[in-house]
């Protein structure tokens, strides 16, 4: 005899595909959706199913978007250009309330290995944005990581020659985290890129 | 501005009322949503308005049930009926492979505080089952903290009378653990229920 019913069984491996979900938490969260009113699981199934229907790309920045072009692209001007992984990037970074520039998000970073190379990723759309003019300063907000870092570069090889300020987000020891703390990479970075006081 | 576009802020708030999920991890479960591809993103929130659709409960036990008996009632003989705090616990029992009779599901235990008492969990309906004869042994097997512990007491005390043999799952130092951390409540039990070897 299995040991869960159909819709059950079927539920719980729905929820482990969510990301550190394992088969006992999935569980809990099965019984949750079970001892719900009626109502409020329909209104969580629908929550699943719009923001799937209704998020889309903007098509200026790649930012995540109910329209065609995103709130941030139609409220900022562009003379500083923010360039990020993914849309939860930006989302990361707004919550910080420092920058009030546009985002360029490029759905990824070079990965050879992975055969990401810079066709894969939107590289030529900012290129694109920045030949169309007005464009003072492009900030590189890829993660600190391999990848991240290469991409940087290439980018700001490509952009340096046209004249673009290509700036990186500081990288070095974490707000409230003590030296003691600190991982070797952040202290090395925190080192390197120590400024004037 | 608004961090979150509102679909996804939405899914965020609905992924919040899953037991133990703060807004990081709704977080990240919303964009592993978006991520993935409509069919099974469909399919995912397919398996929410199904499962509470079609989980029903079991007329006779009150175990999770898809049609008006469930399985396990329709298998077994009832003589031996183990009766638990939610339909869960008859799952995790089951998982053991240890007991192959009935279960009763009372869905609460005895708790005065919130005004549950002997009416408000399905106690009547065990009385109802036992009444039609055949049951030799009741095992309660409510949870061991002060509510199952009270409930199984009171049960027992309803069945007694009835010469239905009654008994109570053994709680003891949890088979893996070094007496050494086990926890002082664990011992106890476990020093008072003793067995001859």
């Amino acid at each position: 005899m299995k040991v869960f019913i159909e819709p059950i069984g079927r539920l719980i491996n729905e929820f482990t595909k969510l990301p550190g979900v394992g088969s006992k938490t999935a569980q809990r969260f099965a019984y949750k959706i079970i001892n719900m009113s009626e109502e409020e699981a329909t209104a969580f199934a629908e929550s699943i199913i719009n923001a799937k229907k209704q998020v889309k790309y903007c098509k200026v920045c790649g930012n995540f978007s109910e329209g065609e072009t995103c709130d941030i692209c139609k409220e900022r001007t562009g003379d500083t250009i923010c360039v990020v992984k993914e849309p939860k990037d930006v989302i990361a970074l707004e919550k910080a309330h420092e920058y009030s520039g546009v985002y360029h998000v490029l759905h990824g970073t070079l990965n050879p290995l992975e055969g990401i190379g810079p066709n894969e990723i939107r590289i030529k759309e900012l290129l694109a944005r920045i030949s169309q003019g007005g464009v003072n300063e492009v900030i590189m907000a890829t993660n600190p990581d391999v990848e991240g870092e290469a991409t940087a570069m290439y980018i700001a090889s490509l952009l340096k020659p046209l004249g673009i300020k290509v700036t990186r987000l500081a990288h070095g020891i974490a707000v409230g985290t003590d030296i003691e703390y600190a991982d070797v990479s952040s202290l090395s970075r925190a080192i390197a890129d120590r400024r004037d006081m």
